[in-house]
Order: C-alpha cells, then structure tokens, then sequence
C-alpha cells in the first residue's frame, strides 16, 4: 500500500523468474572499484537514481525542495538518518560505495571520489531521486534512437533559466537533460515519457534552447553535447543534477552527491514505474 | 514549472473566464465562523485539502511519513515555518480560521474549534494533503453516485489493519474513506479516480471490509455509515485522516487537524489535478 514500489512482481508477463541480481552485480563492481564510468546505457532495465547526501541538518529543507520542485526531484525514497542502504530500492546495498562516482561539495570546494566510506556519518541522510535514464529502455523499445547512448557519450545538461521554488537554505535554476528527435518522432517522445512521472516524466520543453535560457547547445553545463541532426528538434526534460545547482548555491559545509550521469543502480525495474 | 499546481487557466474550455471566487467566499465563511459544517458536497468545483499543522520541531518527521506514504498523504503544498497563507493553492487565505472545524491534539486529549488564531506560533508549518473529495464532482459528472452526498452525511471512514510506512515520531494503520457501487460500476469508478492521483487516485481496495480490517462497515470511526444496497460492491480510497491517527500516535504536546469531513477549500479546480 505505502508507496508505489511496494508490490514486487516476481515473475514476468512471458511467465519467467525476474532476474534483479544484474543489479546487485552492478553495484558490487562500483563497491570494488572496477566500474567508475557513466551509467547510461548499462543495466537498461533498471531504475537509476540520483543521490544526494546531507546531515540531518539540512534533510527538512532538502525534502521541502523536493516535494515543492516534483518535475527535477522525484523522490524515489530517503533512508534514516545514519542508515546507508537502499532498504526500498534496492536491500543490501551500500550507497557508501555503490555509486560509480561521486561529486563532494564542501562550500565552493567540490572533488569527486569513487567511495565515502571514511566520511561517513551517523547524521547523514540518503536521498535517492528518479532518473530520466529509466525511460530510456522505454524509448529505445519503442524504436526511437536516444542520441548519446549511440554516440557512446554521457547525457547533455543544461542549467535553464527557469528558477526552482526555493526551500530553506535550497534555490536554484533548473537543470535539463536534452535528446534530439526528429520533429515527427517528438509526440512519440512525448507521450512514451509521460508515462513514467516518478522519473521525470514528460519533458518540460521542445524547441528553441533560447526559450528557457540556454544559448549553445555544444557548450554544455554538465556531460556531454551531442550531434543534432537536419530536421532534429531538441527535447528538454527536467534532471536529476538540478540539486547539484542548489547544494552548489547553499555553500553547506559538506554535501555529497553522485558525479552526474554516474548513477546508483537500483533493483527496480523501470516497467514498474510506468503509469 | 516546478510544481503541477503552477500554471493557472483563467478560461475554460468553453472560453468562459474562470471564476474562482467561490472558493474564496466560501473560505470568508469559515472565517466568519457562519459555516462550521462537513464539507462534501460544498465548491464542488474546487480541490478541498486535508490539513495538518505541527511545530516545525516535527515538520522533517511528517514531511517524510508523507513521502513515505503518497497513497494517504499526497502533498500538495507545505508552509513556510510560521506562515498561515496557502499561497500555491489558495492566495489571501488564513489556515488558522479558513478551515470550518479544527481537531487539536495534544498528548491524549483531542478537542474541536472553529478557530485556531489564538493559538498561532510562529514556529508552525501547514501541511496540505489531497482530499478523495476532488474526484467525486468526476464520479458525479460520470453519472456514478456518491451514496454519502446523497444521503447528506459525511463519507465513512475506517482504520485498516495496513500498517504504514512509520517515521521518525510518526506511525500508524491507514485509514480509508468508502463509496459503494453496484458491482458494474466498479471498474469504472476505478478508471475515472485512477486519472487523480494526487488526491489518493485510484482505490486500494474494493470488495470484502475484512480483508483489510473492517469488521463492521455500519462501526465506521470516523464520519457516517451510509446504506449498502443490495449487489453493491464497498470500494475503499486511502483517506487524508490516516495522518490523525498518527498524530494520536505521536501523542505529541500539540498538533492540529482539520476535523474529518472538514475541510480546507481551494482555488484550485479539480481539473487541474487531473491527469
């Protein structure tokens, strides 16, 4: 009843066992250090989440930005204070070390580490948000291209002009994520996307980058750009890295989120965030 | 952007303005202590919310036990720690006297006022939950009957043995509210507050009261029992009451409710929140 990732199908509609341990296999190869890369592209099937980490202190302003900015922060589940596993997402993890790679903000300072295992904290609480990546597998399936997984790149981002509603010590402007289509495939983009709200959902523009504030597509504000073909439309849906902006701007003595496009891999399938 | 509640039509479909005035003559006349009654049936039009109001001590504690628990608790708008105005939902307006009746809790004791403004602090945050009356104008203009309207009598209401996801202070069984229908009208009923999920959407149940803890529909716990016809079918939506027995819970020295039935009336229309 209590949320949405409650009921866990075990088997699939073909009538096979669901298989969550490539997840579980993903994320001990992040824990070992093997994989530090971009997960887009990898463990299609499953839903990526965005993290963010604070100490208790800041969790009621964090949380309050979220409920007030659902479109970039869908939040998909936050742990106890001092608790480090995804009970809901994914049970026995250790989002200590099971994030790919991770950006620490300490003021103005930030540096990314594979592992926060020697900085934690029992007042640290664990956000974990929706990932637009979680749609991808949908969009793929449905026979539309998703241009920097072809390219073998890291997703565009863009910081918009759009401000957040602020929440305490949280402000910032919007972050985007951007993939091209042609014009005629874009309603199909659309309306795929839309069916997965809890992952950002439908796109919060198509067309003129000018129109929410970003000048050139190639300078990109975080990940990479992209190639835009003749005829492409650019589509715009709110992201996950949008808190990266507000921890960035709240200059907090130590915040902790993943580096963008490295991703925590959970055991959900993204079929089971589908409306 | 940043919320599903900010961009307001000001025509409707017929190209006629919107008039959104109702809802505040009708908050004037909670104000003015001339209506102090259940509020289903009334601004038909207009999104009616739950209301709870806590120290913010408690604010992170409830903000999660919301997120945790979306079916029940569906956010729609959170204060300021000491302002007393739904500027999202309900500009101009006074949550310390707009709602008809308040249920004050405080450790064991309850009691009932019209009026909170005595007791204002400025260390209190609102909570603004979804409230199942925004779809039953949907039922109605499906030509789908609402039993408790036609009777003239508050929905009933009843604590399940489900429990919900606890946290921090707050824990508790959820509680539903519950239409019945002829077995026919089922799936439509259904269909129709599926497309509402941020005021509990679609039921959590429909058909034998014990399988969720009910033992006798006519003993409800909150509001008024209501006939069930022959071949009808009870069909159970998780209610915005679910907090006060969670509240009762917490036996906190004080935390204040709307009373069930009763409650905080918006400007904005039902179809806005329709999806």
């Amino acid at each position: 009843m209590a949320g949405f990732l409650d009921s866990l199908p075990t088997v699939s509609l073909s009538g096979q066992p669901i298989d969550r341990s490539p997840a579980a296999l993903f994320r001990q190869s992040c824990r070992l250090g093997s994989f530090a890369g971009v997960t887009s592209g990898h463990c299609l099937s499953f839903v990526q989440a965005n993290v963010v980490i604070l100490p208790y202190q800041h969790a009621y302003d964090f949380l309050l930005f979220c409920q007030r900015n659902p479109k970039p922060c869908p939040l998909l589940e936050v742990t106890d204070p001092g608790s480090y596993e995804a009970r809901i997402l994914a049970p026995g993890s250790d989002l200590r070390s099971d994030v790919p790679l991770y950006r620490i903000v300490r003021g103005k300072e930030e540096e990314e580490q594979t592992d926060i295992r020697h900085m934690w904290r029992d007042d640290l609480v664990c956000f974990l948000l929706g990932c637009s990546f979680a749609f991808e597998g949908a969009l793929l399936q449905a026979g539309l291209g998703v241009r920097h997984i072809e390219e073998g790149k890291n997703v565009p981002m863009y910081i918009t002009n759009i401000p957040c509603r602020p929440a305490g010590v949280f402000s910032g402007n919007l972050v985007v994520s951007m993939r091209p289509y042609p014009e005629a495939e874009v309603p199909k983009a659309i309306a795929i996307t839309a069916r997965f709200p809890s992952v950002h959902g439908a796109p919060i523009h198509s067309g003129d980058p000018a129109a929410i504030g970003i000048r050139d597509l190639a300078a990109v504000d975080f990940g990479d750009s992209v190639e835009l073909k003749p005829g492409e439309v650019p589509v715009f849906w709110a992201c996950g890295v949008t808190p990266l902006v507000a921890l960035r701007n709240a200059q907090l003595p130590l915040a902790i989120t993943h580096s963008p496009g490295h991703m925590f891999v959970t055991d959900r399938l993204n079929s089971e965030l589908a409306i």
